[in-house]
């Protein structure tokens, strides 16, 4: 049993209203440094497989055909244990 | 300027629907062997900070005050450069 987690993010030439949303609503809040945010979403992916390289292959599939539309996002793909 | 990635994903104990539906999708696309998927947020958060140190933990006031619900989510914190 592998635990998997899948990050998929809009590429970098899409906007992404959501994080410009959240880097104007930081200075109301105290915090002042922040430049940029992007926001994507975060998969944890618990399968079975013989051994780490076939579960993330496996991940890197499951996130090419399901997880991430890949006209507009990217994704990575990193073990957790 | 340092990169921060935040996960917010729901509390082990709160239901997730996308999750569920997510799991029931994937053996008719040919994928047998997952056996969870819980779906969260991925953000990443560029700030000015001094050092690492203060980059990690400007991040993680950001998560507490603005980009997780503490009562149903939890998140997690690490530099990416």
């Amino acid at each position: 049993m592998a635990k998997v987690a899948v990050d998929v993010m809009l590429k970098p030439e899409i906007l992404d209203p959501q994080g410009q949303a959240i880097v104007r609503a930081l200075p109301g809040l105290g915090f002042d440094q922040v430049t940029a945010v992007r926001q994507g979403k975060h998969f944890e992916v618990e399968l079975d497989a013989a051994d780490a390289a076939e579960a993330h292959a496996q991940a890197e599939k499951i996130a090419a055909t399901l997880l991430a539309n890949p006209v507009i996002e990217d994704f990575s793909v990193r073990l957790l244990d």
